[in-house]
């Protein structure tokens, strides 16, 4: 496996332009001979991913003249749009406490089997700009969640072999409008409207490249979660996890091909320790509900901010950091052309 | 709005080489000139409608000397892999029947407000591929359906104006496996493992290029289904539907934007005349349970073949056929680089 970190540029079209960010997250530069976008990178991976390390080994060795300074503002989600999301939830005490709180059930099949669900990925937004939606009264939300993203997975790899499938690693705001979940969930056919587009860490780094915070597949270190300037939730991915990544990526292969450049989703992150706190504020408003008996917390309101990061065992960012204001939409598209 | 019929060669990348098809579906020509791709083409749809009507014109009109027979077994499905697939369920009466011979409830809901789910779109199969699926006790199953595809469609844009975004009409068979289906639904997160990759017709459409056989946003003309040989229904998809194309396209742009080259669907074709028949094995064997107590007709099993066409008044096939036969899948991803 090889040592990388990219991102992508805001320009070049609606699927940006591939970059190589050093390790600290201070340097850049463009890729054109390697390949223009991230995807057309996914889509060639095996022929890519060694001269994508060489270029990062030369931009952490001070040696590539035509490096920039990286900024994260610059920057879109490293997939500006993708062929597949699909999320599961494996942090299964973030069902519990927000099903307990609202006297939902929760399926007793969650425990024993992946829950996943297929979300939109046609209109990812950049991890600066804007969650955009047309009425605070939907009661917007974010989620943080680790996410990975693939290779081609064929139809029945199993969840040994679909370790080495998994290129790279990212944080996500999966943000939802909880006003309208449980209506749409009760047709039964999902969620869809009550998730809007979803933002992505700055940059996206190789399993390789994480050194010891990423470990059985599964990234070690907190995601740091703050709300409205206040400090909501660090819960760790590596602790009370029913499932991980190679699991989720065997249940979404078993019926089909998984093309490259899919993004897997693991669900919001959760602890039982509840020093963790929370990472979406349904579930600290949950904790609110079950100890205090009412909500305490309003959900986000157009202005708020929120901020997702995971950092190293120094305090060094890994991804770079989501930093996201609540927007009223406009009717004009997010898509950079 | 201009006609057109376009295709999509297996060759040149996994998203294939755009063809312009003529009306009668003989003959197609390649058109790099102005986009290698279809989804390159929908990207830059107001730069490439006019060019790409002028080459069908001119296919139409035998001036075309670089012209081809069009052959569909040598097409991929249009769009290869997309960045959406959402389908909503227009004709209640499919539900109705299938709930009902199985004693689950149908929300009431869904004949108020659209029903609709995320599917599965990185990765199709072409026209004439096999569907492929691990196990044929999985109950595999055929679902026909019609779909347009879109280009940017603004977040907040009203049904209204949601019609003119609909660039291209299509068939699709949105293949599904009934047995572990009610399971699944059942963790309340929608369907994933029981829809497997989707095909779609040779050839896609504009409104335009129907003439007659498009009124109100909607097909006019039969979809014919045939199943082993035998056709097992052809219902209509202006009869009987509670919504039309454009009401599912505002309420999926209603929280997000939707980005140009999105597919959405309506949901399996289904009249309530039962001269109609059904577009679905599921749905056929409901009427059986329902007027005769039990199922008679099976499921597919490894072998089988399946067709989905619909044609013109005087006979003459809109999109090309759609004919697959169900095989186990081999463990080997179905890219075509």
């Amino acid at each position: 496996m090889t040592a990388m970190k990219v991102a992508t540029f805001k320009c070049g079209g609606r699927d940006g332009t591939l970059l190589v960010v050093s390790e600290d997250l201070a340097l850049a530069v463009a890729v054109p001979e390697i390949a223009p976008t991230l995807q057309s990178a996914l889509d060639r991976w095996a022929d890519c991913e060694g001269p994508l390390g060489d270029v990062y080994a030369a931009l952490n060795a001070g040696v590539r003249t035509d490096a920039f300074p990286f900024r994260p503002e610059e920057a879109h989600s490293p997939l500006p749009r993708a062929y597949q999301w699909s999320e599961g939830s494996v942090w299964i005490v973030h069902l519990e406490r927000c099903r307990r709180s609202t006297n939902r059930d929760l399926p007793q099949s969650l425990y024993t089997e992946v829950g996943m669900y297929q979300g939109g990925s046609d209109s990812f937004v950049g991890p600066r700009d804007p969650m955009r939606c047309p009425d605070d009264a939907l009661d917007p939300d974010l989620e943080a969640g680790i996410c990975v993203i693939v290779d081609d997975v064929p139809m029945g790899t199993s969840a040994e072999d679909a370790a080495a499938h998994i290129k790279l690693v990212m944080l996500v705001n999966d943000f939802s409008l909880r006003a309208i979940q449980p209506a749409e969930m009760a047709k039964g056919l999902g969620v869809l409207q009550c998730k809007p587009a979803n933002a992505y860490s700055p940059v996206a780094a190789s399993p390789t490249a994480l050194g010891n915070c990423w470990r059985e597949s599964m990234l070690t270190q907190p995601v740091e979660v703050t709300v409205r300037g206040e400090r909501i939730g660090n819960p760790r991915g590596d602790r009370d996890a029913l499932f991980g990544f190679p699991q989720l990526i065997a249940h979404l292969a078993r019926t089909r091909d998984v093309v490259a450049g899919s993004i897997i989703g693991a669900g919001t992150v959760a602890n039982r320790d509840p020093e963790a706190g929370s990472a979406c504020l349904m579930e600290r408003r949950a904790v609110e509900i079950l100890d205090e008996g009412c909500a305490r917390t309003p959900y986000l309101r157009f202005g708020d901010a929120i901020r997702i990061e995971a950092r190293d065992a120094e305090g060094r960012s890994l991804f770079g950091a989501i930093e996201q204001t609540l927007q009223r939409s406009a009717g004009v598209p997010n898509v950079h052309l």
